[in-house]
């Protein structure tokens, strides 16, 4: 057994259901950067002006979290399956399921997700493009919203549509028997006819009845001159077979999140999404409007990775400032454990999501104190949490709120 | 799945097929030490004058790599295979493999090789010294020569012999069906007879017959006067059943190395050998020299490893030094990813190898910097990489090198 199975056996439910102690995961998405000649040896959390954050650190214990593994980049599933305290490297999140939580798409028990692009068809099923010329989103979601209209049911399976980026858009199937396994009707490469969808296992037939039957209906449905005159399908995915994190730890979960993706990886392992405004400061005061209702909350800020990926130190710092002057907030609730950090790295020399180890602070009143100055990957590289991977935060997380009884007499 | 499981399938083939990006990993046997009353608490790296090794450090990241597991003192055997990526608490090199690589001898798939003792024979078959008294090598060597002369061939099989240092020599048998699981000749202790080989598995019965033959013949074709007029075997094994590095990575793999037995340890992984001369310098310059044919250079000194085991610590000093000299020949070949490190530590107040964790420097563009001053154990336990088990440096240094693609969307 590993920490988190341990943890799930010594959790002491009955203290939880008392309701007073709150635990906080507070993720600056991509936080973690580099020190690179193109920002003069000094990242954004050491350039910012923090400080509350400072004064917290000197409180607090540090130390830096790997996401995945040694030298593995994540995506932002496994990043936040990590943090959530599971293992990314055994919990696969499929595709379709991602594509379909990202725009916001809810799923059950059951469903079946697919990715699905808008694409142009010539003679009958050959894809000449497969982004259909990456259409405007606009152009695009109206001739899937069409679609929709025409197809909205396969024998006793709903069909359900919804419209992402430009040529990108997500499908849920919605109904009895269907499974995993069915292979992929996007030929991956211009200029190839549409695959027919073939069941990889015994249980995956009725799947992939249907896949094909919505293939071809939207080939008649979206018959005539392109772009948009075709879909394709790919990445069929049901969701993860795991228990939800509430009901492993017995704690009454919340996600407060303004983007889709982070709403719908919250909701795959079973927290509440609660409504809450763009800014920083509104995210923490949805957190304190809501309390007394759950016992873990996690908070996701978006900002940081946009930066990161946009290569934009300043504007890194900008919205670690952001959080800094708001986190008085958080603090003045007195949750009884909070950890900040972030799901991966994005460092602004590189522009991209990383593997390198992130900042992690866990104050609480059982944290010890590593009385480092500040929050920075310098200082959490000395702090008494060492180096280890994100998905033992979680375990370590109810340990600093007392929530964890001993392991053995 | 693991970091290197995870590798395996993320790494971009076809970026490394463009060839321009080059690794380096830069072993410096036995490299760490540690502080000891008897070197007033002052290592090698710290007490070696080394400018270029500390600019480096301080644009680089640093950490430590534990070469086996917590408080383990690895062979050169096991500490090769984790820095080339391989579990060495799982993959087994054969104790006649490693004789018969370690004194230059080429393994095939199918062969089984035997470590083997020059030894002294009384009535018949009962070792009364296993050593041989320790013969002179040239004396033994030429023992063995003779008995190559009269025993090439038994049966099918090819019978290859090579004398190593005063008792020691090693046999490769090379022929069809021949398998792992043969006990040894070699009685363990003086004044007992050679006992029979026995096959140990179903497939390992001709191994087993052709061992005993070969024992045989051996006592026949030397008998008379000692101190050598016998031979006894143990330890025949295989090749490791693992696929190669490159083979892996899709990296073409060169090593440079001037002692057999890195030679041998790179042949298993199927790297090729260069052909070097024996200092620092001159295994420099075959790099730069073969810069185009390959993607990885395993470059390993061996001094700093030969210094610890002599307890010599200005020795080791000035190997340290010597590397630091030549350092910019490999710096200025511009290579993607370069990490410096050993296989394990050699502490000269100990002259044996140990479990220390080993310093280790990572220098890429994507590294980050720890703004470290120098590259000594003390510094390297600052450092961003944190502390990990050496066979992920691979992952870590194609991650450095941009050469990962992104886990998960």
């Amino acid at each position: 057994m590993n920490a988190l199975e341990l943890a799930e056996e010594l959790v002491k439910r009955k203290e939880i259901a008392r309701g007073r102690k709150k635990l906080i995961l507070l993720v600056l998405d991509g936080l973690g950067d580099i020190r690179h000649p193109s920002n003069d040896y000094s990242t954004p959390l050491e350039d910012a002006d923090t400080p509350n954050l400072d004064a917290l650190a000197s409180r607090s214990a540090l130390g830096r979290i790997i996401p995945v593994d040694y030298g593995i980049t994540p995506g932002s599933g496994p990043a936040h399956l990590g943090l959530f305290g599971y293992d990314p490297r055994e919990v696969q999140i499929g595709r379709g399921v991602l594509e379909a939580v990202g725009i916001g798409m809810q799923l059950r028990r059951g469903d079946l997700a697919l990715r699905a692009n808008a694409c142009t068809v010539e003679r009958g099923n050959v894809v000449v493009d497969r982004r259909a010329g990456r259409p405007e989103t606009e152009v695009s979601a109206k001739r899937i919203e069409y679609l929709q209209e025409k197809v909205g049911r396969i024998e006793d399976v709903e069909v359900i549509m919804k419209p992402g980026k430009s040529h990108r858009f997500a499908i849920v199937l919605r109904g009895p028997g269907l499974a995993e396994g069915v292979s992929d009707t996007d030929p991956h490469e211009d200029n190839n006819p549409l695959r027919e969808a073939v069941a990889q296992t015994e249980g995956a037939q009725k799947a992939a009845r249907i896949v094909n039957a919505l293939q071809r209906e939207a080939l008649e449905a979206l018959a005539g001159e392109g772009p948009v005159n075709g879909i394709l399908l790919r990445g069929a995915s049901a969701l993860p077979d795991i228990a939800g994190l509430g009901e492993r730890f017995g704690l009454r979960t919340a996600a407060i999140a303004t983007y889709p993706m982070y709403r719908g990886l919250a909701s795959l392992v079973g927290m509440d999404l609660l409504d809450t405004g763009p800014t920083v400061a509104e995210e923490f005061q949805t957190c304190l409007d809501r309390w007394d209702d759950y016992d873990y909350f996690f908070v996701h800020v978006k900002g940081t990775d946009q930066a990161g990926e946009d290569g934009d130190h300043e504007e890194k710092v900008s919205v670690i400032e952001q959080v800094d002057q708001s986190l008085p907030m958080l603090l003045g609730a007195s949750p009884e454990a909070l950890a900040i950090t972030g799901d991966h790295s994005t460092p602004c020399p590189m522009a991209l999501h990383s593997w390198h180890p992130v900042p992690l602070l866990m104050h609480s009143p059982r944290c010890g104190a590593d009385r480092r100055p500040r929050f920075t990957e310098d200082e959490c590289n000395f702090g008494g949490l060492g180096v280890f991977r994100s998905m033992f935060l979680m375990p370590l997380l109810l340990a600093n709120a007392g929530l964890l009884d001993k392991y053995g007499a």
